[in-house]
Protein backbone atom coordinates (compact mmCIF):
# COMPACT_ATOMS: atom_id res chain seq x y z
CA UNK A 1 0.00 0.00 0.00
CA UNK A 2 3.09 2.53 0.96
CA UNK A 3 4.78 1.34 -1.90
CA UNK A 4 2.02 1.96 -4.04
CA UNK A 5 1.68 5.14 -3.14
CA UNK A 6 5.24 6.08 -3.03
CA UNK A 7 5.31 4.94 -6.69
CA UNK A 8 2.46 7.07 -7.69
CA UNK A 9 3.99 9.93 -5.70
CA UNK A 10 7.38 9.63 -7.85
CA UNK A 11 6.09 8.54 -11.19
CA UNK A 12 5.51 11.93 -12.42
CA UNK A 13 9.00 12.87 -11.13
CA UNK A 14 11.13 9.87 -12.38
CA UNK A 15 9.18 10.11 -15.77
CA UNK A 16 10.27 13.92 -16.07
CA UNK A 17 13.90 12.53 -15.14
CA UNK A 18 14.02 9.92 -17.42
CA UNK A 19 12.77 11.69 -20.51
CA UNK A 20 15.23 14.36 -19.52
CA UNK A 21 18.02 11.52 -19.33
CA UNK A 22 16.88 10.23 -22.81
CA UNK A 23 17.39 13.61 -23.97
CA UNK A 24 20.49 13.73 -22.76
CA UNK A 25 21.96 11.15 -24.65
CA UNK A 26 20.38 12.07 -27.60
CA UNK A 27 21.40 15.75 -27.69
CA UNK A 28 24.94 13.51 -27.30
CA UNK A 29 24.51 11.87 -30.08
CA UNK A 30 23.27 14.90 -32.09
CA UNK A 31 26.55 16.57 -30.76
CA UNK A 32 28.93 13.67 -31.85
CA UNK A 33 27.91 13.50 -35.45
CA UNK A 34 27.84 16.92 -36.04
CA UNK A 35 31.35 16.55 -34.77
CA UNK A 36 31.62 13.58 -37.69
CA UNK A 37 32.68 11.49 -35.18
CA UNK A 38 29.72 9.18 -34.91
CA UNK A 39 31.22 5.93 -36.04
CA UNK A 40 34.68 6.51 -33.27
CA UNK A 41 32.40 7.16 -30.51
CA UNK A 42 31.97 4.98 -27.93
CA UNK A 43 29.10 4.23 -25.48
CA UNK A 44 31.77 5.77 -22.74
CA UNK A 45 32.05 8.98 -24.82
CA UNK A 46 27.96 9.32 -25.25
CA UNK A 47 27.43 9.06 -21.65
CA UNK A 48 30.61 11.41 -20.51
CA UNK A 49 29.39 13.75 -23.40
CA UNK A 50 25.74 13.47 -21.92
CA UNK A 51 26.79 13.75 -17.86
CA UNK A 52 25.02 10.28 -17.48
CA UNK A 53 26.66 6.93 -15.76
CA UNK A 54 27.94 4.44 -18.55
CA UNK A 55 25.36 1.86 -17.01
CA UNK A 56 22.16 4.48 -17.70
CA UNK A 57 22.71 4.00 -21.64
CA UNK A 58 21.48 0.56 -21.91
CA UNK A 59 18.00 1.54 -19.60
CA UNK A 60 17.20 4.12 -22.90
CA UNK A 61 18.95 2.05 -25.67
CA UNK A 62 20.21 -1.29 -26.71
CA UNK A 63 23.28 -0.12 -29.29
CA UNK A 64 24.69 2.43 -30.14
CA UNK A 65 23.38 2.71 -33.02
CA UNK A 66 19.54 2.76 -32.36
CA UNK A 67 20.51 6.16 -30.55
CA UNK A 68 22.06 7.57 -33.44
CA UNK A 69 19.03 6.75 -35.30
CA UNK A 70 16.70 8.47 -33.41
CA UNK A 71 19.27 11.15 -33.00
CA UNK A 72 19.53 11.91 -36.42
CA UNK A 73 15.63 11.61 -37.11
CA UNK A 74 15.27 13.97 -34.48
CA UNK A 75 17.75 16.51 -35.99
CA UNK A 76 16.43 16.22 -39.76
CA UNK A 77 12.55 15.88 -38.81
CA UNK A 78 13.51 19.59 -36.59
CA UNK A 79 14.66 21.02 -39.55
CA UNK A 80 12.01 19.81 -42.26
CA UNK A 81 9.26 21.15 -39.41
CA UNK A 82 11.31 24.60 -39.22
CA UNK A 83 11.08 24.63 -43.10
CA UNK A 84 7.23 24.10 -43.61
CA UNK A 85 6.26 26.51 -40.84
CA UNK A 86 8.32 29.42 -42.76
CA UNK A 87 6.75 28.92 -46.14
CA UNK A 88 3.27 27.84 -44.26
CA UNK A 89 2.04 31.43 -45.70
CA UNK A 90 3.69 31.17 -49.61
CA UNK A 91 1.19 29.59 -51.75
CA UNK A 92 3.36 29.37 -55.30
CA UNK A 93 4.93 26.04 -54.85
CA UNK A 94 8.10 26.93 -57.03
CA UNK A 95 8.30 30.27 -54.25
CA UNK A 96 8.17 27.49 -51.63
CA UNK A 97 10.74 25.24 -53.20
CA UNK A 98 12.52 28.70 -53.45
CA UNK A 99 12.61 30.03 -49.97
CA UNK A 100 13.38 26.76 -48.19
CA UNK A 101 16.19 26.23 -50.11
CA UNK A 102 17.57 29.50 -49.95
CA UNK A 103 16.72 29.27 -46.16
CA UNK A 104 19.11 25.76 -46.17
CA UNK A 105 21.67 27.18 -47.60
CA UNK A 106 21.78 29.42 -44.99
CA UNK A 107 22.27 27.42 -42.13
CA UNK A 108 25.99 26.59 -42.85
CA UNK A 109 26.72 30.06 -41.03
CA UNK A 110 23.41 30.59 -39.04
CA UNK A 111 23.62 26.79 -37.45
CA UNK A 112 27.10 25.38 -38.10
CA UNK A 113 26.06 22.32 -36.15
CA UNK A 114 22.65 21.40 -38.16
CA UNK A 115 24.92 22.26 -41.27
CA UNK A 116 27.70 19.79 -40.03
CA UNK A 117 24.94 16.97 -39.60
CA UNK A 118 23.94 17.45 -43.06
CA UNK A 119 27.40 17.50 -44.71
CA UNK A 120 28.28 14.51 -42.80
CA UNK A 121 25.42 12.34 -43.71
CA UNK A 122 25.48 13.39 -47.52
CA UNK A 123 23.40 12.31 -50.22
CA UNK A 124 22.17 9.33 -47.43
CA UNK A 125 19.95 11.87 -46.27
CA UNK A 126 17.86 11.21 -49.19
CA UNK A 127 17.17 8.37 -49.05
CA UNK A 128 15.83 8.27 -44.98
CA UNK A 129 11.95 8.23 -44.45
CA UNK A 130 12.03 11.40 -42.21
CA UNK A 131 13.69 14.67 -42.75
CA UNK A 132 14.30 16.86 -45.71
CA UNK A 133 14.38 13.97 -48.74
CA UNK A 134 10.62 13.24 -48.33
CA UNK A 135 9.37 17.08 -47.95
CA UNK A 136 11.80 18.01 -50.70
CA UNK A 137 10.51 15.41 -52.45
CA UNK A 138 6.68 16.72 -51.83
CA UNK A 139 7.45 20.13 -52.13
CA UNK A 140 9.22 19.70 -55.96
CA UNK A 141 6.17 17.54 -57.03
CA UNK A 142 3.73 20.55 -56.42
CA UNK A 143 5.43 22.70 -58.81
CA UNK A 144 6.22 19.95 -61.06
CA UNK A 145 2.54 19.01 -61.17
CA UNK A 146 1.31 22.46 -61.13
CA UNK A 147 3.55 22.64 -64.86
CA UNK A 148 5.63 25.08 -62.95
CA UNK A 149 9.06 23.14 -63.10
CA UNK A 150 10.17 20.48 -65.33
CA UNK A 151 12.99 18.11 -65.04
CA UNK A 152 13.61 14.62 -67.24
CA UNK A 153 13.41 12.90 -63.74
CA UNK A 154 12.44 14.44 -60.78
CA UNK A 155 14.67 11.72 -58.50
CA UNK A 156 17.81 13.02 -60.63
CA UNK A 157 16.68 16.77 -60.29
CA UNK A 158 16.40 16.17 -56.27
CA UNK A 159 19.76 14.55 -56.59
CA UNK A 160 20.98 17.48 -57.88
CA UNK A 161 19.58 20.18 -55.47
CA UNK A 162 21.21 18.53 -52.62
CA UNK A 163 24.51 17.69 -54.04
CA UNK A 164 24.21 21.46 -54.53
CA UNK A 165 22.98 22.20 -50.91
CA UNK A 166 25.27 19.74 -49.13
CA UNK A 167 28.75 21.24 -51.12
CA UNK A 168 27.22 24.91 -50.39
CA UNK A 169 27.04 23.86 -46.45
CA UNK A 170 30.52 22.28 -47.05
CA UNK A 171 31.80 25.71 -48.53
CA UNK A 172 30.29 27.73 -45.81
CA UNK A 173 31.52 25.84 -42.98
CA UNK A 174 35.42 25.55 -44.25
CA UNK A 175 35.21 29.67 -45.15
CA UNK A 176 32.27 30.94 -44.21
CA UNK A 177 33.51 34.61 -45.77
CA UNK A 178 33.17 32.99 -49.39
CA UNK A 179 29.11 32.31 -49.00
CA UNK A 180 27.06 35.17 -48.46
CA UNK A 181 23.93 35.45 -48.94
CA UNK A 182 23.94 36.59 -52.68
CA UNK A 183 26.00 33.45 -53.52
CA UNK A 184 23.21 31.55 -52.08
CA UNK A 185 20.40 33.40 -54.10
CA UNK A 186 22.63 32.85 -57.04
CA UNK A 187 22.64 29.15 -56.57
CA UNK A 188 19.00 28.88 -56.03
CA UNK A 189 18.67 30.74 -58.86
CA UNK A 190 20.68 28.47 -60.90
CA UNK A 191 18.97 25.02 -59.78
CA UNK A 192 15.72 26.63 -60.82
CA UNK A 193 17.10 27.55 -64.46
CA UNK A 194 18.20 23.72 -64.45
CA UNK A 195 14.28 22.89 -63.73
CA UNK A 196 13.08 25.16 -66.67
CA UNK A 197 12.67 28.08 -65.19
CA UNK A 198 13.98 31.60 -67.57
CA UNK A 199 16.54 34.06 -66.21
CA UNK A 200 14.24 36.36 -65.56
CA UNK A 201 12.17 33.99 -63.58
CA UNK A 202 14.56 32.38 -61.65
CA UNK A 203 16.01 36.05 -60.78
CA UNK A 204 12.85 37.27 -59.37
CA UNK A 205 12.18 34.19 -57.61
CA UNK A 206 15.23 34.93 -55.34
CA UNK A 207 14.16 38.45 -54.92
CA UNK A 208 11.25 37.53 -53.09
CA UNK A 209 11.08 38.68 -49.75
CA UNK A 210 12.89 35.34 -47.35
CA UNK A 211 10.50 34.13 -44.70
CA UNK A 212 12.12 33.68 -40.81
CA UNK A 213 13.20 30.45 -39.94
CA UNK A 214 12.96 29.57 -36.23
CA UNK A 215 15.22 26.93 -35.62
CA UNK B 1 76.15 -17.99 -56.58
CA UNK B 2 73.39 -21.31 -58.14
CA UNK B 3 70.98 -19.46 -55.54
CA UNK B 4 71.78 -15.96 -57.15
CA UNK B 5 71.18 -17.74 -60.39
CA UNK B 6 67.98 -19.55 -59.72
CA UNK B 7 66.92 -15.82 -58.50
CA UNK B 8 67.97 -14.37 -61.35
CA UNK B 9 65.62 -17.14 -63.41
CA UNK B 10 62.73 -17.01 -61.25
CA UNK B 11 62.61 -13.44 -60.61
CA UNK B 12 60.73 -12.36 -63.82
CA UNK B 13 58.35 -14.78 -63.44
CA UNK B 14 58.00 -14.51 -59.46
CA UNK B 15 57.52 -10.84 -59.92
CA UNK B 16 54.77 -11.19 -62.73
CA UNK B 17 53.45 -13.86 -60.20
CA UNK B 18 53.49 -11.17 -57.55
CA UNK B 19 51.89 -8.87 -60.04
CA UNK B 20 48.90 -10.90 -60.43
CA UNK B 21 47.88 -11.79 -56.87
CA UNK B 22 48.46 -7.97 -55.54
CA UNK B 23 45.82 -7.28 -58.47
CA UNK B 24 43.67 -10.14 -57.94
CA UNK B 25 43.48 -8.99 -53.92
CA UNK B 26 42.61 -5.07 -55.94
CA UNK B 27 39.97 -6.51 -58.31
CA UNK B 28 38.32 -8.57 -55.03
CA UNK B 29 38.24 -4.89 -53.56
CA UNK B 30 36.74 -3.23 -56.58
CA UNK B 31 33.93 -6.11 -56.47
CA UNK B 32 33.40 -5.50 -52.78
CA UNK B 33 32.96 -1.85 -52.58
CA UNK B 34 30.96 -2.15 -56.05
CA UNK B 35 28.43 -5.03 -54.07
CA UNK B 36 28.21 -2.05 -51.45
CA UNK B 37 30.08 -4.91 -49.16
CA UNK B 38 33.46 -2.50 -48.35
CA UNK B 39 32.95 -1.80 -44.41
CA UNK B 40 31.83 -5.11 -43.42
CA UNK B 41 34.16 -7.48 -45.35
CA UNK B 42 36.64 -9.92 -44.04
CA UNK B 43 40.15 -9.99 -45.00
CA UNK B 44 39.06 -13.84 -45.50
CA UNK B 45 35.96 -12.73 -47.69
CA UNK B 46 38.92 -10.78 -49.67
CA UNK B 47 41.13 -13.74 -49.89
CA UNK B 48 38.43 -16.36 -50.91
CA UNK B 49 37.12 -13.74 -53.42
CA UNK B 50 40.50 -13.17 -54.99
CA UNK B 51 41.48 -17.19 -55.38
CA UNK B 52 44.42 -16.95 -52.84
CA UNK B 53 45.52 -17.98 -49.44
CA UNK B 54 44.46 -16.16 -46.23
CA UNK B 55 48.03 -15.24 -44.90
CA UNK B 56 48.74 -14.28 -48.87
CA UNK B 57 47.43 -10.85 -48.02
CA UNK B 58 49.35 -9.87 -45.52
CA UNK B 59 52.48 -10.08 -47.99
CA UNK B 60 50.40 -7.43 -49.64
CA UNK B 61 49.16 -5.27 -47.58
CA UNK B 62 49.00 -4.13 -43.87
CA UNK B 63 45.25 -3.39 -43.62
CA UNK B 64 42.17 -3.83 -45.23
CA UNK B 65 42.05 -0.13 -45.61
CA UNK B 66 45.05 0.12 -47.78
CA UNK B 67 43.96 -2.42 -50.02
CA UNK B 68 40.31 -0.52 -50.52
CA UNK B 69 42.01 2.81 -50.52
CA UNK B 70 44.13 1.80 -53.33
CA UNK B 71 41.46 -0.01 -55.25
CA UNK B 72 39.13 3.27 -54.66
CA UNK B 73 41.86 4.98 -56.47
CA UNK B 74 42.56 2.45 -59.19
CA UNK B 75 38.65 2.20 -60.13
CA UNK B 76 38.35 6.50 -60.01
CA UNK B 77 41.54 6.90 -62.08
CA UNK B 78 40.24 4.22 -64.63
CA UNK B 79 37.06 6.37 -64.77
CA UNK B 80 38.96 9.84 -64.87
CA UNK B 81 41.53 8.47 -67.68
CA UNK B 82 38.90 6.79 -70.11
CA UNK B 83 36.68 9.75 -70.09
CA UNK B 84 39.91 11.96 -70.80
CA UNK B 85 40.86 10.37 -73.56
CA UNK B 86 37.23 9.66 -75.34
CA UNK B 87 37.12 13.82 -75.36
CA UNK B 88 40.43 14.11 -76.64
CA UNK B 89 39.83 15.70 -79.85
CA UNK B 90 36.97 17.93 -78.68
CA UNK B 91 38.18 21.99 -78.15
CA UNK B 92 35.22 23.67 -77.10
CA UNK B 93 35.68 23.25 -72.98
CA UNK B 94 31.30 23.10 -72.48
CA UNK B 95 31.63 20.47 -75.23
CA UNK B 96 34.36 18.50 -72.96
CA UNK B 97 32.59 18.95 -69.55
CA UNK B 98 29.11 17.61 -71.42
CA UNK B 99 30.13 14.97 -73.14
CA UNK B 100 31.59 13.43 -70.30
CA UNK B 101 29.04 13.90 -68.15
CA UNK B 102 26.61 12.69 -70.94
CA UNK B 103 29.02 9.56 -70.91
CA UNK B 104 29.19 8.99 -67.23
CA UNK B 105 25.49 9.33 -67.01
CA UNK B 106 25.52 6.33 -69.19
CA UNK B 107 27.56 4.02 -67.24
CA UNK B 108 24.62 3.05 -65.22
CA UNK B 109 23.88 0.70 -68.06
CA UNK B 110 26.58 0.16 -69.49
CA UNK B 111 28.95 -0.06 -66.46
CA UNK B 112 26.63 -0.94 -63.87
CA UNK B 113 30.08 -1.85 -61.12
CA UNK B 114 31.24 0.95 -62.20
CA UNK B 115 28.19 3.13 -60.89
CA UNK B 116 27.92 1.35 -58.01
CA UNK B 117 31.28 1.91 -56.87
CA UNK B 118 30.76 5.96 -57.10
CA UNK B 119 26.73 5.80 -56.04
CA UNK B 120 28.33 3.65 -52.93
CA UNK B 121 31.49 6.64 -52.64
CA UNK B 122 28.77 9.32 -52.35
CA UNK B 123 29.83 12.96 -52.42
CA UNK B 124 33.04 12.15 -50.75
CA UNK B 125 34.33 10.98 -54.30
CA UNK B 126 34.80 14.85 -54.75
CA UNK B 127 37.23 15.50 -51.73
CA UNK B 128 39.64 12.83 -52.97
CA UNK B 129 42.87 13.81 -55.10
CA UNK B 130 42.26 11.61 -57.67
CA UNK B 131 40.17 10.23 -59.77
CA UNK B 132 36.47 12.00 -60.94
CA UNK B 133 36.99 15.11 -58.69
CA UNK B 134 40.12 16.77 -59.69
CA UNK B 135 39.11 16.40 -63.75
CA UNK B 136 35.71 17.63 -63.20
CA UNK B 137 37.22 20.36 -61.58
CA UNK B 138 39.62 21.46 -63.87
CA UNK B 139 37.16 20.74 -66.87
CA UNK B 140 35.02 23.09 -65.37
CA UNK B 141 37.63 25.33 -64.54
CA UNK B 142 38.11 25.46 -68.15
CA UNK B 143 34.49 26.36 -69.13
CA UNK B 144 34.48 29.20 -66.72
CA UNK B 145 37.88 30.57 -67.47
CA UNK B 146 36.76 31.08 -71.00
CA UNK B 147 33.80 32.80 -69.97
CA UNK B 148 31.91 29.99 -71.76
CA UNK B 149 30.01 28.66 -68.32
CA UNK B 150 29.30 30.92 -64.82
CA UNK B 151 28.40 30.26 -61.65
CA UNK B 152 28.37 32.26 -58.39
CA UNK B 153 30.45 28.79 -56.92
CA UNK B 154 32.61 26.55 -59.06
CA UNK B 155 32.77 24.41 -56.42
CA UNK B 156 28.53 24.60 -55.59
CA UNK B 157 27.92 23.96 -59.45
CA UNK B 158 30.17 20.61 -58.81
CA UNK B 159 28.59 19.79 -55.87
CA UNK B 160 25.30 19.79 -58.12
CA UNK B 161 26.87 18.02 -60.80
CA UNK B 162 28.19 15.15 -58.95
CA UNK B 163 24.73 14.89 -56.70
CA UNK B 164 23.17 15.16 -60.20
CA UNK B 165 25.41 11.95 -61.66
CA UNK B 166 25.67 10.15 -57.90
CA UNK B 167 21.35 10.05 -58.50
CA UNK B 168 21.34 9.19 -62.03
CA UNK B 169 23.63 6.55 -61.64
CA UNK B 170 21.53 5.06 -58.66
CA UNK B 171 18.11 5.35 -60.41
CA UNK B 172 19.89 3.57 -63.60
CA UNK B 173 20.54 0.48 -61.46
CA UNK B 174 16.98 0.40 -59.55
CA UNK B 175 15.04 0.89 -62.62
CA UNK B 176 17.35 0.82 -65.45
CA UNK B 177 14.52 1.29 -68.07
CA UNK B 178 13.56 4.63 -66.77
CA UNK B 179 16.65 6.36 -67.65
CA UNK B 180 17.38 5.83 -71.37
CA UNK B 181 19.51 8.51 -73.24
CA UNK B 182 17.52 10.85 -73.59
CA UNK B 183 16.49 11.37 -69.60
CA UNK B 184 20.89 11.43 -69.34
CA UNK B 185 21.29 14.19 -72.03
CA UNK B 186 18.47 16.37 -70.66
CA UNK B 187 19.56 16.34 -67.45
CA UNK B 188 23.25 17.33 -68.71
CA UNK B 189 21.31 19.95 -70.73
CA UNK B 190 19.93 21.54 -67.00
CA UNK B 191 23.20 20.99 -65.37
CA UNK B 192 24.15 23.52 -68.57
CA UNK B 193 21.53 26.40 -67.97
CA UNK B 194 22.26 25.82 -64.25
CA UNK B 195 25.87 27.37 -65.14
CA UNK B 196 24.02 29.91 -67.49
CA UNK B 197 23.39 28.35 -71.31
CA UNK B 198 20.46 29.41 -72.52
CA UNK B 199 18.08 26.85 -73.10
CA UNK B 200 19.48 27.00 -77.23
CA UNK B 201 22.79 26.81 -76.39
CA UNK B 202 22.26 23.60 -73.48
CA UNK B 203 19.83 21.82 -76.08
CA UNK B 204 22.59 22.49 -78.79
CA UNK B 205 25.21 21.13 -76.74
CA UNK B 206 23.28 17.90 -75.44
CA UNK B 207 22.74 16.68 -79.19
CA UNK B 208 26.49 17.04 -80.59
CA UNK B 209 28.37 13.31 -81.51
CA UNK B 210 29.24 11.89 -78.60
CA UNK B 211 32.67 10.40 -78.40
CA UNK B 212 33.09 6.84 -77.48
CA UNK B 213 34.38 5.96 -74.31
CA UNK B 214 36.66 2.71 -74.37
CA UNK B 215 36.05 2.00 -70.58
Amino acid sequence: MSNRGTMAEASPRQQRRKARTRQALIDAAVALIAAGRAEQATIQEITDQADVGFGTFYNYFETKEQLFELASTEVLEHWGRVLDASAESITDPVEVFTAKFRLSGRVGRTHPDLARFLTELGLDALARPDGLGPRARRDLAHAFDAGRLRAASAQVALGAVAGALISLLELQLSTPSGVDDAVVDQLTAGLLRMMGLSDTEADDMVLRPLPEARF
